[in-house]
């Protein structure tokens, strides 16, 4: 059985073609070049998947269904893309728009649901309560109780990034203050590295953020490995962030598994083991079998996947 | 059909007769006296079911089945109370005790998720999501989703009062700096309404206190209801904390309905209406149907209803 899953992001539509175990045949990718009319996207989504059909030596015909995972506010029971500040799209009918292109069973998923759906079924599969978190320009989430993604009533629950965590703190893109996202997303570590950097001006940082040409999501990272004291500040105070968040997770759904992805999982152990740490000595269950946590193991292609496998558990 | 529900509490044993509705036939209560060996508390359990019994002029023998509500960490599938720091319990099987006594099926379950049960069941049925919590001495929740408590993979989960909202702020008797709990709950109230007292030596809340004979939750909501601007100030930035904490689980659970309970509930319309403007105000979801925020229904009786509706729940 062949599924078709399409992680729709701000800035690349990424798709692949996935057999019926999560295992990834083929991909590939094409700008969103977002703003442009849905139908257009749309249209490049079908088209990749025709390509990418090809690759495998198979028909569209013999896809069962296409996964489509969207950022924000998302109608799953009708494929329909509430809202996506992102994509600028406001109540789009993706399935539909799809079906038009090829005509097989669409799902549309939130993306962070799709990405923990597809980490839970490749590395977390049984897990009674299951937790990813995704840290990128955002900070995204997904939860899945029972094998299932968890949505509340309405669809749209599991925003893990807006949660506050100081009061009174950060803006947030939300429109509220002190939220987690304003604090561990890559976005909030540029600007904490910045905020270093305008105090410390014999920081190493400098040095390194002229040779990338800016200061980035990596610019502390390098600084503190090489022994940089104030990118080792920058550094702890973030991990910090990122497990205080985590230890509210914990406490709230005792997950079996809690997955860190996004673009700073890549740090691996140097994220991973501060991170536990913090938070096995924080969480309130002193007395039952602690949460694991840790780093994604599908990295960037849990979005692929997971919309894949949400395709195919729609159509089992 | 008859059970027998039983809560627990730190101050008192408060037992009821249920029908498999959920209807309360009969209910009594008697001290805890927390601190006396575990099976003299569970010898006063049984005792007043049996009285309570003959009231309703049934044998112990025609309740079907009896359930605990206990504060602490519960194992539930074993009838086991892991911890309890509020009745200095540490991995006491309570249903093994109480089936000394009267030998029917007995289940134990966290206090809070048994409250919740019994507000879900009785005002929320059907819901696929619903929060409950519980403002108190502490803030306590629980979660039900599609009919069933979460409880995550240990048992433990849903600790909702037990989240950083104020990272680096007031510490909780959980270790953590700047928990909900130190924020929202009675205990909370009374310092933040010490501190107002402390600097406005001219405010109501003096007077107040001083009739009362203390600094309790109501001082600084008589002071705010009589125009008293300290006393406001207060009673605001209370609901504010409130709020805060309950608007990140909208965002995380988007419950159908999430029902506040706890003493400070009896404030009624005065609590629901600025805390609901806040959440409607602040929360994630602007495009699909919104939580609904109400106050408990079931009041002191939803602990002793809920455990006899997990009791029930699990022999059906």
């Amino acid at each position: 059985m062949y599924y078709a899953g399409i992680d729709l992001g701000g800035t690349n539509i990424a798709v692949g073609i996935v057999d019926e175990n999560g295992k990834m045949l083929e991909s590939a990718s094409v700008p969103t070049r977002s703003g442009r009319h849905f139908s257009e996207i749309v249209k490049d989504m079908a088209d990749v998947v025709k390509q990418l059909a090809d690759k495998v030596g198979i028909s569209v015909n013999d896809i069962t269904a296409a996964g489509i995972g969207c950022p924000g506010s998302i109608d799953s029971a009708n494929g329909v893309c509430e809202y996506s500040n992102n994509l600028r799209m406001r109540h789009v009918d993706l399935a539909g728009e799809f079906k038009k292109h090829i005509d097989i069973p669409v799902y549309v998923e939130n993306d962070a649901n799709a990405a923990a759906l597809g980490e839970y079924e490749m590395n977390a599969k049984g897990s009674k309560s299951f937790v990813f978190i995704t840290l990128g320009t955002g900070v995204g989430g997904g939860v899945i109780i029972n094998g299932e993604i968890f949505r509340g009533f309405n669809g749209v629950g599991a925003e893990l990034g807006h949660t506050v965590i100081k009061m009174d703190g950060e803006p947030c893109t939300c429109g509220r203050k002190g939220c987690w996202e304003a604090y561990a997303s890559v976005t909030a570590l540029i600007r904490q590295t910045k905020e270093a950097m305008e105090k410390h001006k014999d920081s190493l940082m400098h040095e390194i953020a002229e040779k990338e040409g800016k200061v980035s999501g990596h610019t502390a990272f390098l600084a503190a490995k090489q022994g940089d004291k104030y990118g080792v500040e920058v550094v702890s105070k973030y991990f910090e962030y990122i497990a205080e968040g985590i230890t509210n997770l914990v406490n709230i759904f005792q997950p079996e598994k809690l997955v860190i992805g996004g673009s700073i999982s890549k740090e691996g152990d140097y994220l991973l083991k501060p991170v536990n740490e913090f938070v096995q000595k924080n969480d309130y269950n002193r007395y039952m079998p602690k949460a694991k946590i840790e780093i994604a193991q599908l990295f960037g292609d849990a979005g692929i996947i997971g919309a894949a496998i949400a395709a195919r558990n729609a159509t089992k």
